[in-house]
């Protein structure tokens, strides 16, 4: 228990920021922005989207190309064309790019079109996929199970860090709770706490959290001010076009209004928004 | 469902000001502070607290006097003694006074001592004793039960107003979930869903939510970035000799620390801190 | 801690009956059925449920005279009128009748009308309403809250107690929880954990649990084979024109099946649905 | 939607058969047993555990060899040796064998090894690896997930149905919830609806639910009484020296007794605990 790579010690507290691009980490002064659609659609979209985050100085590009999905009947992504998009924003526009990986046969394609990879809620304690994971040299962004314990992030957390790979960020996106309001509940305390209990750097998706677009912006703000990192939202040139997850979307226009309401708040936390990429970009 | 007077119409949106007393009001561009012990304890116990709100311009004071304890053998509270010491602290510091009833008969004898009369938790579907406080004419605190949904809060308060009393106050107070890391979850999706849907104010207790007086202060920060009306939270001269709940307590130390780390985000938010009520005195 | 009146002792483990009626208790190898409708509505309605309780040897009619509703405007129950009507089945046909109790006002009145006294979930920690009926000679079934731990609902139980009144049987009822197939999630390891802590006798309400008619026969089975002392059902003439909770109501007919479905269940158990009161009737 | 594979149909309602085994199905009329340890240990271990087993008519032998575990430092289980040890015990005592697989990269292996190929809670939602089971010829066993609605259960199944096999069994274990007296709560109602919903068999896990040994007994009868067409539990020759789950393995005696306490609930379920395998053993 004691030997814990994950966690915090005394003779070197605080986050250590993981490095995501050669000229972006996250854990430091800047908040980490990641935005960007639920699923991959076509070009136009992810240049589209482009161009809004770049106006806004954001150069973090989520978007899924391999979609876990309930049904089995629901459209399951773009797959290895979705991959191929996102790499050319990449090449394109200097984008950093963070995708799921589902499975470990789609480690290698997925490392070599993206920056991050992403571990889904739903593969939390995907423990194989998480030990290969733990063997590659990409960043990991892992996200918290739908009813994960703290503890049990940490653990797994713990599987990537043991087998070599240090470059994990925790991503919090709600936990299943009985209010049908939203689709799931926030669990800020718990990003307080994992912010005292591990040096690894921990953002917020409060996108999955809400469901909802009308309070992402206020569950954003309230992300920063709790501590979080970073954040990582959906958004889409038309939501209700989306084809997954459309009511969660906010429209590019919603976007600028959303980076220009969180400002103060990030301000208020001494946390910059203009990441050094964009300067250089 | 249509005519719901807890409900914010199209017309009329936004929050309606809830006046507490004569220079206060909560849910106006004042964020509402209010502070206390857990318990009564003694006259110099509420005059040491008492004298570090008024330094820092908070004039509201919580503290109960009729103590809801999961087992009948723990202290129940002064009682009818705790009532007056808090009594005192309106005479002579012009406090505003917020104390628990739990009990119809209890209310005669809260509403003479207190100037806001809260409704705990455990008894937010009590709804012989909402009825009754439907009745009088003192603003009421109502708090979230541990597993009421959002619709369920606004029915309690549904039913103070049906009686006549329009003066409610919401309060999130975190729900009962499944990890041992902190008491309760705080569910600030729930407190922006609120803030939406009623023209109530909603105020946070981060305090009942955390257990844990290590992350109140991040708890604090994020409730008010999300749109809070104010916040409610524990303090005791002594923590770890306060009678009950001492792990959530703060320190009147950590107090001044707390309200010197939550200003730049009020002022984020574009509300202020420092009540009318302070500066008259 | 060790002086808990409501836990069991390694010299004088197992259940203890409670005492009911003069020729009935719960918590002996009898299975106490108790059914009724939601809401009594009318003498008819009773008078017909009756015939048919009596008819299968169940002498325990439930029915809600005060009702607790979400909403000030539902139904609140016909209140005194109801419990009359109630009365006039324990005088015309010898029934045990239960009933909810919302209110220390409402005490003596529901006393002087029924055998039992039944809290509901919501009520479960109204701590001056448990110091109350601690102090009448009536038996209280003492409902658990829908995120009450069982250690809350025993400390619950220890309020009445504690003021003097030992005849406590404590209901299983259904938890919250996130899956909307069913209402609550009946929780029959807290029933087996509940057995091996307290002398107290436990029963089941799969009704409310269920929230659905189909599935409360299996609840039904599943209940008496995981030990519990007896069962409390809606059922109502008509349960599509019940004034609540229509979609969880058994039919009469259902009634007749579902003491049939139990009894091999039951027979297996070593409990006897056979009351003596009926015997005697 | 209309055409969900899973889903009982208006013509053919009822449960489906899984054939197990040459002789062996659940579903039917036989109440489908299967016993064993959390983890193999060694054959001495599972030697004695098969004796008692088949002293009992038991023929289904559980035991992990590739164990889930939170950390990556717990005993991961003897892997491919543990696959070899199961085996022999099919091979010398004609046992049918279930054990689960965490990666698709063990399909083979674990095939070739076992009967029953049992995918765990952490990965019911593991959409690469259901898929790949639905390519193989043997039955699954889909354990439901912490906070995994029933409804996507029965998407996982469909998974595995969509790609051509069949032969899915269910099973609930127990879910997610807030109180720490059992380590989680049996959702028996979701039994009960499963049974209606699918035509797929449903057995019950009460070891895993209960975290505890003295109530799983009680559980197990009411897991038969809701209409279970199984049970799956862990026994150990010596639980407290188990190197996993130490709490909630019965020993072998205790097995005994269960196996005799368990009896007259089935028998008034008119399910048979003798399996024609046995017989012909």
């Amino acid at each position: 228990m004691t030997n814990r790579l994950v966690l915090q010690t005394m003779d070197d507290p605080g986050t250590h920021p993981v490095q995501i691009s050669p000229r972006q980490s996250c854990g430091d002064s800047n908040l980490w922005i990641v935005a960007g659609p639920c699923a991959v659609e076509s070009l136009a979209q992810l240049e589209q989207i482009t161009q809004t985050l770049l106006q806004h100085g954001v150069t973090s590009l989520r978007g899924g190309a391999f979609k876990p999905r309930t049904s089995p009947y629901s459209f399951q992504g773009l797959e290895e064309k979705g991959l191929q998009l996102l790499h050319q924003m990449r090449q394109q526009h200097y984008m950093t790019v963070i995708t799921e990986v589902m499975a470990i046969e789609q480690i290698d394609l997925v490392a070599a079109h993206a920056d991050v990879l992403q571990v889904g809620s739903r593969n939390m304690q995907n423990f194989a996929l998480l030990k290969a994971l733990g063997k590659i040299e990409k960043p990991i962004l892992l996200k918290r199970g739908l009813a994960a314990t703290l503890d049990e992030l940490l653990w797994a957390a713990e599987y990537i860090l043991s087998e070599g790979n240090e470059r994990v960020i925790l991503c919090e996106r709600g936990i299943r709770s009985f209010d049908p309001e939203t689709r799931n509940v926030l669990d800020l305390g718990g990003v307080a706490v994992l912010k005292r209990q591990t040096h690894l750097p921990v953002i917020v998706d409060p996108s999955h959290a809400a469901g909802r677009r009308d309070i992402i912006t206020d569950l954003s703000k309230a992300a920063i001010a709790v501590g979080a990192d970073g954040l990582i939202i959906e958004i889409h040139p038309n939501p209700q076009k989306s084809v997954s997850d459309a009511n969660q979307a906010l429209s590019l226009e919603d976007f600028s209004d959303w980076m220009e309401e969180i400002a103060p708040i990030a301000q208020a936390m001494g946390r910059s928004l203009q990441s050094e990429a964009h300067l250089v970009a």
